[in-house]
C-alpha cells in the first residue's frame, strides 16, 4: 500500500458536538409552537423545509434558523405571532455563539499525530460560523490546513487531497457522517473512517458500506491511532 | 519595482451586478411595512440590525434576511403579522436565486489578463452563495484560484497573495471597496486599485486614502489594462 501520508478530520460531530445543538433548538422550537401541531407533525415539516431549502441555503445556522421561520409560518397557516417568530432568531443568535466543546479523545489524538502526518480540516456550513468554531475551539493550530467547503463529494476530496497532500489514494478521512465524510472519501480512492456520533441528522443518513476495503470504523477519535498503526 | 505578478479581484459590484439587488429588496422591505413605519426610519432600523449582527451572521444574503425579519417584527413592536415575515423570507429566496449579470468591460479584461498574471477572486460573503455565483457566472474559469472568506483585512491579502503569489509586495487587489478591498490591502503592501460601483453598502464606507504610491482609481474594470502597462 502507497504510504498514508495525509488524513482529513470532519468538525461537527467529529472534533466537537454540533448535531446536539440542532436537536435542543428543535425542541425549543416545537415547545413554541405546541399550540397550533405536535412535536412530530413540527419535526417532520422542519425537516421538509431544510431539504427544500439546501440547495439556496446551504448547510449551517442561518439556514436552518430561515427554515425554522418558514415552518412556523406553514404549520399556524400564516397565524404564528411575531413573539414566536422573534423567539426563533434569538434560538438561532445563541446557537451561533454557543461555547464549542471538544469530544473527549481529540486534543491528545490530533497532538500525537501532528508532525506524522498532515492534517486537514474540512468541513461544510456557515462559513462564518465555522471560522469561529475552528478559532474557539482551539483546534486549530494542530491542522496544516483548514478548508471549508460547501458540499462534500468525491470531487472535493480529490481537489483537496491533492492540494494539502499527495492525492487521495495516499490520504485517508475521518468523520461522523457515512454520507458526507465516509462514502465520498472512498469513492475518491481515498480511506474512509466511520467515527459514530450520538445522533445523526436526517439527511446524513446513509448505509455502512459493504464490501469496500479502505472503510474503517472506530468508535470514538481515541482508536485511530490503533487504527493506523495497523495500516501503516 | 518589483513585477507585479499577482492580481486579485473582488467579485461582487466588482465583476458582477449585486448591490442593487440588496437595494430592491430593501425597497420591497420598505413597502411591506409602510403602514407602520416611514421609509427613512425603517432603512436605518435595518442597517443598525445588520451593524449589531454582523459578528453573528457575516455578511451575505441569509444574515440580510434574518436581519429584516428582526427589524420587522421591532418596528412594528411585535405586530409584524406572519403574512409579511413571508414576504420577507420569499424576497430573501428571489435574492439567492437571482441571475448573476457580470459588469461591462469584466470579460475581456480577464481574458486579456489571464497567462500574464496570476488572478485570484477574493471575496466574502455566504459561502454557498458566492459559489453559485461564480459557477453561474461563467468567470471562474478565467482564476487560478478562488477564495471566500469571512472578512477581508490586511492579515487575509498577506496571506492570500502568498498562498496563490509571491507575496503582497508583488501583488494587486481591484475592488469597489476601499474599505475592504483597498485599504487592507495597502496596508498589506500590495497595490490598491479602486473601481467605484454605483452604490455603496453603508457597512463599506471608507474615506479615499490619502498619500499612499501604491492607490490606484480607473472608472472601470476596461481600464485596468492601461494601468498595468503604466506600471509594469
Amino acid at each position: 500500500m502507497a504510504t498514508l501520508t495525509t488524513i482529513g478530520f470532519d468538525a461537527d460531530d467529529t472534533l466537537w458536538h454540533n448535531e446536539r445543538n440542532f436537536r435542543l433548538t428543535e425542541e425549543r422550537f416545537t415547545d413554541l409552537l405546541a399550540d397550533y401541531s405536535d412535536k412530530d407533525n413540527l419535526t417532520e415539516r422542519l425537516l421538509a423545509a431544510e431539504r427544500r431549502n439546501l440547495r439556496l441555503y446551504g448547510y449551517g445556522v442561518k439556514g436552518f434558523t430561515l427554515s425554522m421561520i418558514e415552518t412556523a409560518i406553514e404549520v399556524t397557516e400564516g397565524k404564528a405571532p411575531a413573539s414566536v417568530i422573534g423567539e426563533i432568531l434569538e434560538a438561532g443568535r445563541t446557537m451561533l455563539s454557543h461555547p464549542v466543546e471538544p469530544l473527549p479523545h481529540v486534543e491528545e489524538t490530533l497532538q500525537a499525530l501532528k508532525g506524522s502526518f498532515r492534517l486537514v480540516l474540512i468541513t461544510k456550513g456557515d462559513l462564518f460560523d465555522q471560522e469561529r468554531k475552528v478559532a474557539e475551539s482551539g483546534l486549530g493550530d494542530h491542522f496544516d490546513a483548514v478548508e471549508i467547503v460547501p458540499e462534500k463529494t468525491a470531487e472535493t476530496y480529490r481537489t483537496l487531497f491533492a492540494r494539502h497532500g499527495d492525492g487521495p489514494g495516499r490520504a485517508m478521512m475521518v468523520g461522523n457522517s457515512l454520507k458526507s465524510d465516509v462514502v465520498p472519501a472512498l469513492d475518491a480512492g481515498s480511506h474512509g473512517v466511520h467515527v459514530p456520533y450520538e445522533i445523526t441528522w436526517a439527511l446524513e443518513h446513509a448505509d455502512i458500506p459493504a464490501g469496500r476495503d479502505r472503510f474503517h470504523q472506530v468508535a470514538h477519535l481515541g482508536e485511530l491511532q490503533a487504527l493506523l498503526f495497523r495500516l501503516v
